[in-house]
Order: structure tokens, then sequence, then C-alpha cells
């Protein structure tokens, strides 16, 4: 892989190995919402150069939202990736693509997709086992079903929004003492949950469940989700149907969409799963372990940094078990990971956990502690992945200030 | 309220006092999805008749869902109410409106509108009640939870789908027996839900709480919902996040959707509730209960008539807890009630209820006994709620066929 002739700066997140797509305005036309794609320090208007060079899917590359584009399918992403990498490395293209770059500094981006479904699961064996150990103590910490399948449920798709929304501490009920009668007041337990999400591009037909080496080619792109928890107000509310208004307040995704091509020097074989999963979930021949490491930042400072390469169910599966029943897939359904954490203590992606559940505050660097998030407090989660032609790539970040 | 001069065989569900909204096309314009009202034995082409009267808000009659026009919130929706009511009394305005009668035997009815978010409620104290002692048996058969707070989950709104949408037997992870590993089949314990289903018209904006007295305002109508169950993929996968494949392979809804200003002379007291309910909830000057009475048939033989006026939370409490944490509402969510069941056997609103966990086999006219459906059954649910004048007007029915 060559280098992109447009500038960017030392480390950039978004080499031409990248390619990320999101949804911008500028200041000066804070109106026209508009697909562009990072590189380097610039964000080039994706439906502006497709109609200039007279790309056949320029129109859906014209919208306000991924979703038409995500619709067309992988061999238009395809070919519209190999146009860029063409372009974007031969400076022979400078003059046509320079006027349509705008510094990414001066673009204000937006949520890249219309979410449709938003389904969260649980896939982080780490994850659930530190949860079932504080929530259930001396019950075996995994559910009887979590090896058998990708447990999961529906989240609240309109209440998605972009990196940066602020994060309103959510009222709700909540016990006060164990044995006392539910009260109304703002959570207590306010946590993050440092997640990745795959956005379904191509929708599949209802009655027709995806055979698992189909399902990478329905996903678009990935990107970093906040899964905001009220641990307080789900603790109360999730017997027996789940957690609802402890989650359903806000979840907050990263403006760039890096597309699940960028991902291809990432893939790793999965952990060992046993015991053996069922057939439509055995992935040996289509493994969808990403090695993507991300970090949370609070305040500034690093808290974790988890690791997605030890989660235990992949997007293929989750998308081959989401369809076993013949539910369809629509364009801009968002799958996330559910919370990313390693074996050790500093791979841990919710405060749940670093906190144990409160148990043990954390001590941050300007001499505070936490158990869980404060007014005021800003949490980052960002990652990096193996790119192609050994140049990391990023994710951006997700990013959210509690209020 | 007087008569419409439009057609209506005795006992139509559709009189003038009812005036639910669909979308249809007809054989000879089978591509034009249109917003219709139903009255007497006909459908009036809703948007030709507001644009012939140049009413401002034609457009949003013209489109193809009834989102738009829902959108547009109450004042608008009782202006069209008494225009379509002052018009249809009025024999004067025959010829101008007969042009636009399309017999209903002549429509085809579509999903009415698009579905945003579905929240799937369980506000039946007896079907609550019921599924506890089943399943916890020598345990309270209600969470702690249940009497503080409304118990929802979000379902899947991409596959919520039209009356008549065949029922495809799901296919799923279940247990062949207690402590055996799970394997993969055709669900044997299929299931109806029969619940009401109410249409947020009017959003809310992220961050601010709806209080009770404002939650009716935000409703458009109210439609019936089949919520399609696979008990034994739902009892193996809910632990600990709640329902995902057992309910979201299908989700029917009745075409026609009743306003909810048509309900008035349905109001009535919901049931006291012990304890008291939070503040929030408290809907003492604001009783939401409704005086629907359902029917459940199973292959033309009546199962049940559920009672709605029975369900121990409103659709205004629903929607108060659910904006409680400062979650948004959009045009189209879908707030179903759960499952309708009253206190007696013959007014229980699902199989699981009415053959007892499949221990005690409803005997069927023709000799049949069932437990859980089987191919080639039929659901059909219908439903009728006083009217103003004195007369009951009918939801219509949501029906399908497993195959």
């Amino acid at each position: 892989m060559t280098r992109a002739w447009v500038p960017a700066r030392a480390g950039s997140p978004f080499p031409v190995s990248n390619l990320p797509y999101g949804v911008f305005t500028t200041q000066g036309d804070p109106q026209r919402p508009r697909i562009g794609v990072a590189i380097g320090d610039f964000v080039v208007d994706a439906g502006a150069l497709a109609q200039a060079q007279r790309l056949p899917y320029a129109t859906a590359l014209q919208a306000a939202t991924l979703n038409p584009f995500m619709a067309l399918g992988p061999a238009v992403w395809d070919d519209f990736r190999t146009c860029l990498t063409a372009w974007l490395t031969d400076d022979a293209y400078g003059p046509l693509i320079e006027p349509l770059l705008v510094p990414l500094t001066g673009a204000r981006l937006h949520l890249a997709f219309e979410v449709a479904d938003y389904v969260d699961f649980y896939s982080s064996e780490h994850h659930a086992t530190n949860l079932g150990r504080l929530l259930r103590p001396g019950q075996p910490p995994l559910h009887p079903n979590w090896k058998h399948l990708p447990v999961g449920y529906h989240g609240r798709a309109g209440t998605v929004r972009v990196s940066g929304t602020p994060v309103l501490r959510p009222r709700g009920q909540r016990l006060p003492a164990e044995g006392a009668p539910p009260d109304v007041g703002p959570s207590q337990r306010l946590d993050f949950e440092a997640e990745v999400g795959f956005i379904v591009g191509v929708g599949s037909e209802l009655g027709r469940p995806l055979p698992l080496e189909e399902c990478a080619s329905h996903i678009f792109g990935v990107c970093l989700v906040n899964d905001w928890s009220a641990r307080d107000i789900q603790a109360w509310e999730y017997a027996p149907l789940g957690p609802l208004l402890g989650k359903s307040f806000l979840t907050s995704l990263s403006p760039w969409v890096i597309p699940l091509a960028a991902l291809e020097a990432a893939r790793v074989t999965p952990p060992a799963r046993d015991p053996q999963v069922l057939g439509y979930l055995d992935d040996a021949d289509y493994p969808w372990g990403l090695d993507i490491e991300l970090m949370v930042c609070l305040n500034g400072q690093q808290l974790s940094r988890p690791p997605f390469r030890e989660m235990y169910w992949t997007a293929a599966q989750q998308l081959a078990h989401l369809t076993l029943n013949g539910a369809s897939l629509r364009t801009g359904d968002l799958i996330a990971s559910g919370t990313v954490s390693g074996p050790q203590r500093e791979q841990w992606g919710s405060l749940m956990e670093l906190s144990w559940a409160g148990q043990h505050p954390l001590t941050l660097a300007c001499g505070a502690a936490r158990t869980f998030l404060e007014d005021g407090d800003e949490v980052v989660i960002s990652a990096t992945a193996p790119g192609t032609g050994g140049q990391r790539i990023g994710f951006g970040e997700v990013r959210g200030r509690v209020r």
C-alpha cells in the first residue's frame, strides 16, 4: 500500500488503508449533511467526488446518511474503495480532489446512518463472568445458555446519538436499600460500556436464516459504541424481561464507520469454544475475531485497554444467530458486541467491573476517587487495529460528558 | 351522532364514530399505497379528499404511510376527524366523496405506518401471574418490581408485519430435556399473544420526561397486536437479558389504526393499584383504562375474550415510564400492552395460559387437541369497544396462519 498524497499528521488514524465513512457539515454550509471519507487530516466529499467521476452509484453517496450507499452491497462498496485508494495515492488526481477536501478540524460530524434495529449482545466471557460474580455471588457466573448462543437483547434505536452528545444523568426507579420500596431520582450508578458496533449494510429476507458464511457480506462497517448504563435502574427493572430504562436514555456512537474491508489485516482466530458450538455457529472456516484494541479514558486518564480479540462470539455468529428464527435484517441495523473486557483488570470495559460494583473505588491521577460516573466526567473510547501495509488504523473516538 | 350516508352492512365495525386509518392499494393500482379511512363498507381515499378540499395538511395525507400525518399532532388529527364526520354525515357531500370510495372488499391493506421503536410491555396482572406460576412454581408469581413499574422490553421493529402475513414456524435453540444440551429445530411451542398496540404520533425530546398528563396527546391511535412467541426458544435464551429470538421472527398488527379520539366512550377507571404507585405514574386524574373487548379465534373457533379494561398499567403510564429516564419518543413508536388476560380462564390471551404450558390440552370443536399451534392453524384476534352515540366500534382483526 502506497501512501496517500493528502497531508496527514504523524500517527494519523486515517491512512489510505482505512478510509472510514462519516456524515459531516461545514461551518459555511451547516444545513447540508454530506457523506465524507476521512483521509489524513481531511475529509473528502464523497458524493461530489463520485459525481465528478460519474460513478454509477453517485446518487447514493449524495444522500444525507450512509443508508442508501450501504444498501447497495459489497460489490459497490469494494468498487468505491478501490477507486478512492487509486485516486488518493496518485497525485495526478490532486487537482480534481483537492477542492473536495475539508479539513477535519472544520468538519462537524453527525450520526453517519439511520439506525434501524439495535441489538446489543453480551459476548465477552470476561465481562459476563465479572457481572455474574457481582450480581449472583455464590452461583455459577455464566448462565447455562451463555456458551451455547450469543445472548443479546434489543436496545432503543431512537436514542442512539453521535459522539459528543451530552450525557444527561437519567432519573429512574431504584431501591434505596434492599427490601425498601423504590423511589425515583437521578441514577447513582451511572456507567459506561466500551463496545464495538457492526452496521448492517444489506438486509435479508423474513424467513431466511443467514448461513454463517454469508453473514460478513451483510456488514458494511464497524464503529465504537458507548452503551451508557444506569446500574441501579437496571438492577431493579430487569427481571424478567431484561434491561429497558437502565440503557435507553442514550447510546453513543463514534462518527466514523470503518469499512469491514479495512479490517482484513485485523482478522484473528477467536478464542476456542468449549463446549463445541452448534453447527450454525461453527465458525472454524469463517473466523471473524478482530484484533481491535480499545482504550477507555476518563477525564483524560487512561482507565483500561479492552482487547476485542478476546470476544467469545463474533459478529458473524451474532448475525447467524439473530436470523436463525427467520428474523430479517435491515440496512442500518446496529449490532453491538456488548462490553469488551479482557481477562486482566486493566482490560475491563466498565466501571461496574473496574470499581467492582463500587466496592473498590478507583483513584484517579488527580487524587479523586470514582466508583461510578460523577457530573462533569468525560469518557472517551478510542480504538486502533492493524491495517494493511503495516500502518495501524484508528477508529476515532466516541466521547461523552455527564451533565 | 348521526349516521353516515355511506352504505354499511348491519353491525359494521366502522360507523362514523370510528373512522380508523389504514394504508391500502387497489387491484387496479397495486403500486400506489394510499392512506384511507374506513367508513361502513368502504374506504375513503383520505389524501385525495384532503386535496380536493384544499386542507392545509393534505400533503401529509398523500404519503404512503401514516407517519407524516401522525407527526402533525392532535390539533390536525382532530380537525380532519371533525371534517370527515361532517362530510360523511351530510349527504350533500355524496357527489364529492362517492368517487373517492373504494369497497373494503376491493382494498388490499398494508402496514399503516413505519415502526420506529417497538416496546412490548407486560401489563396484565392476570397474565404475569399466570406466567409466574407456570415458570417459577413455588415462588411469588410476580417479581418484586411488577406493581411498581410497567415492566417491558424492546422488540424487533423490523419484523412487525401486517395482518395476514404467513407465520413461518421459527427454528431455534431449545432444550430437548432439562439438563440436556440444546439442539436446533422448529419451535414445538409456538404461541400467540393477544395484545393492544398504541402508536406514537408526536415524538418527544431527548432528556425531557413526559408528565403523565401529556402522554395521551402523543398517542395517535390504537391497533391489535399478535406478538407471536416461541415458548421453548424463549425459555432457553431469556436469562439474563430478556426475550430475543423467541419473539423476533414476527409480530403481526391489525391494518386499521383506531384514533384515540374514537375511544373516548371506552375510557374507564383502571384497576386499583396496591401498593400505591409513585407520583409520576399516579393516574388518578388521567385514567386511561379502556373497555376494549378482545376475541381470539383459532381455526374459526372462539378461544377466549380477553378484557383490556383489566390491564394494570395504562398506555399513558407506559409512556410516562418509558420517558422517565429522558428517552425520547419518535413518530411511529409502537407500544404494545403485553398479553391481555382477564381473571377467568376464558379471558386468557395465550395458549401458554389456556393449555397451562401444555399440561392441559384444549379440545377444539372438531375434536382435535391443542397445546400449542400446529402447522395450518389460523389465529384471528379482533376487538370491539363502546363508541360515541351508542354504536360499538370495531378494530377489524389481526390474522395469521402458521406454515
